[in-house]
């Protein structure tokens, strides 16, 4: 069963609003065994209503509208809706009963505006919405459903969970299943990782099978999605590709889940050693720590960090000797490995990791252009320093310098050897 | 001149992503006098880019995609192209030179996807792309114009500030001009804040004037947007309005501009006071000290942090007792403005700023449940703690707090005596 989204409203062409509708039905509706093939985003004019409604139902199964259905001029779903199928409109008695008794309820005085959410055209089904004063409506014309739902979040997937999806049912409608995995890795570039380390899967992908490659500053996900008849059958499509990836990967595979982070990773590796990290900052300034903390229960293994930002509080804070500071300069093998000793030994600490670059956009030189970076590790077996060149941007050099902190990490505690993006460890 | 929208990527219709890629480039074309008639939201299958390409430039003045340009094989968008415009693919060697230049220096290997990166379509004029390695490409046909950019957003962003908008404006297509305005709030609630406040705007507004509410965890955007002839005259137009606006929220308003932070505000207060600010953070795990370090330049002020997520660093590194803790727990008033003092003395900062609170989903009571969370502030003039309680989510808690802390700040140094949300301040 394939289907389509139509998003309905200026705000969104605008720009006022960014669509999670559609994020949250193209989840909702691939799970459903309906993927979206195509989501049009449209103004509140009815020609345009009428011709993408059109459009949609001639190419699939089942057309989902969102937004219009308000009590405001702006909303015109419902007659656009109307007009396309040369229907009148009817009093909905249960609704207008619902939403007297609403304002009665909330003491608010009651208009024609809200008489008029009462009305449908003659041909739908009313899905009976108890979260507001716009009803659902639900169609069948030529082989296609359509389901014209209002634009408050809460309210439409209500309808969807509570209506539409019994209604697919029944209908018997849901002849096939996405199955997803989502694989995640870091420390490697897109390209790198699809060309030489995973390689060509063609051999294994079919029109139903298919891997995605997404990347982000933190790392790539690789994402599997199997389509079949049953759950079962698209998770036995998907095996022996995931298998495949899974050992091609293995050095730079992370974990598994769509949500699976770095810190969450290196989080389950220090609970299962029973060791504990401290973080010694000064380019990602906090953002190292506060990537660690984002992990629910971190407080078992991480201890805290020192922030040096400042030249003085690497002396006073982590032993940076000044001489050090004059002789190389804060952004140097010397002082990030001083400083990923000094957090773990101040605060006992079985790892210490430290960050010391140029975020920019000032501080710059040709010597260490904006984007330099050292970072050091820390423990008792080993200790070494990894140099690095990050993004001229700020945020993303942050975001970038702290994922490959923590990917240094997960690599030392597994005895990976290939350092993230290759990057060559110094000892001393 | 009216323009649509093509994104295409699998992973927007399965929801993986969320489309904020056509809010951004909603908001852009609106302001350049090229709004959004329709956004289409595709596949990455090369019979359907062809088709939703040329029915888009039938219909519109200006087409511009988004995505499928990557190294991988699912990036297909180009060969799309090129296979509509019957064109071949011709080598575009600053771009080659470009990408090997950008491998060199990140001593990554140059892999065969990567020399690909560089060919595009022979009938396309070649939009450089100097923060990545896919180039954008810019078409004219039936005097239509098609722009054709990769999907990471910084890169997108950049090639249509440069690139894009220039070609609009050299064509002439610019009939209208949007003007916005973007005042930052902080510390309020958005209802509050729009019903006692600002009050009524209903008097100042017209169908080219419009004033929308946009809250985040971080504080609530106040945007003004007006449509007129010129720049000139959407400015004028807008003028009372927003005179109007900052009188009425004068202390909750922390500056102007779409990007302008809460980071921003604090550190151009202390620029100017010639003062330092250094954090001692628990709950907040780091994220206070990494969102001041997100704006440029912020070493001239903040000396640094220490991220105090252990009980025994809290002893150590910020002078807290034994006997503090064991009586009234780390979540205290007294631990608070310990944590503020100590980090001020220690570092020399004017201000020491603190958190500890209890970010879950673990670690509450019923004395003191998820949520709660204790601010302190410390200068030689004036200290004082906040007791406050936000979100049950752990990473909302740390940002609301995060935010929370800075206004305070923001305030104090502003002799504005009403805390944030209207929390009291305790003084021992």
């Amino acid at each position: 069963m394939k289907s389509q989204l139509i998003c309905i409203g200026d705000e969104l062409l605008l720009g006022d609003t960014v669509n999670t509708h559609a994020s949250w039905l193209g989840q909702f509706l691939a799970q459903a065994g309906a993927p979206l093939a195509r989501v049009h985003t449209i103004a509140d004019r009815q020609e345009v209503i009428k011709q993408t409604i059109r459009q949609a139902m001639e190419e699939a199964d089942l057309v989902i509208t969102t937004g219009g259905l308000g009590p405001t001029h702006d909303d015109i779903t419902k007659e656009a809706v109307a007009s396309l199928f040369g229907a009148s409109m009817v009093l909905h008695q249960p609704t207008l009963d619902f939403i007297k008794e609403q304002f009665i309820k909330k003491k608010i005085p009651f208009s024609s505006s809200n008489y008029y959410q009462a009305k449908v055209p003659e041909n739908c089904e009313v899905l009976f919405n108890s979260n507001g004063t716009a009803p659902g409506m639900w169609f069948h014309k030529n082989n296609c459903f359509l389901a014209v739902l209002p634009g408050i979040g809460h309210e439409m997937k209500a309808l969807m969970r509570q209506k539409v999806l019994p209604k697919l049912s029944e209908n018997g409608g849901i002849p096939s299943k996405m199955y997803s995995r989502y694989i995640q890795t870091a420390g490697i570039g897109e390209s790198t990782l699809s060309d030489e380390v995973i390689g060509p899967l063609d051999s294994f992908l079919s029109e139903n099978l298919h891997v995605a490659y997404l990347p982000s500053p933190k790392g790539t996900t690789i994402r599997i999605s199997s389509l079949a008849e049953s759950e079962k059958q698209a998770k036995e499509q998907s095996r022996a590709l995931v298998a495949f990836i899974k050992k091609q990967g293995s050095n730079v595979i992370i974990g598994e889940g769509k949500h699976y982070s770095l810190g969450k990773a290196v989080g389950d590796l220090l609970v299962v050693r029973k060791a504990t990290l401290a973080v010694a900052e000064s380019c990602t300034g906090g953002a190292l720590a506060s990537t660690i903390t984002d992990i629910p229960g971190s407080s078992a293994y991480f201890l805290g960090g020192i922030t040096a930002y400042s030249n003085q509080m690497k002396q006073q804070q982590l032993g940076v000797e000044a001489q050090t500071l004059k002789k190389v300069g804060a952004v140097s093998k010397a002082v990030a490995l001083k400083m990923a000793q000094q957090v773990a030994v101040h605060t006992g600490a079985n790892i210490g990791l430290s960050t010391t670059g140029i975020a920019g956009p000032g501080g710059g030189s040709p010597q260490k252009p904006v984007g330099t970076v050292w970072i050091g590790f820390w423990s008792k077996d080993r200790h070494f320093c990894l140099k690095a060149f990050f993004a001229h941007n700020r945020l993303r050099h942050k975001e970038r310098t702290t994922a490959v902190a923590l990917e240094v990490v997960r690599r030392t505690l597994l005895n990976i050897e290939t350092m993230p993006y290759g990057l060559k460890p110094h000892t001393n």
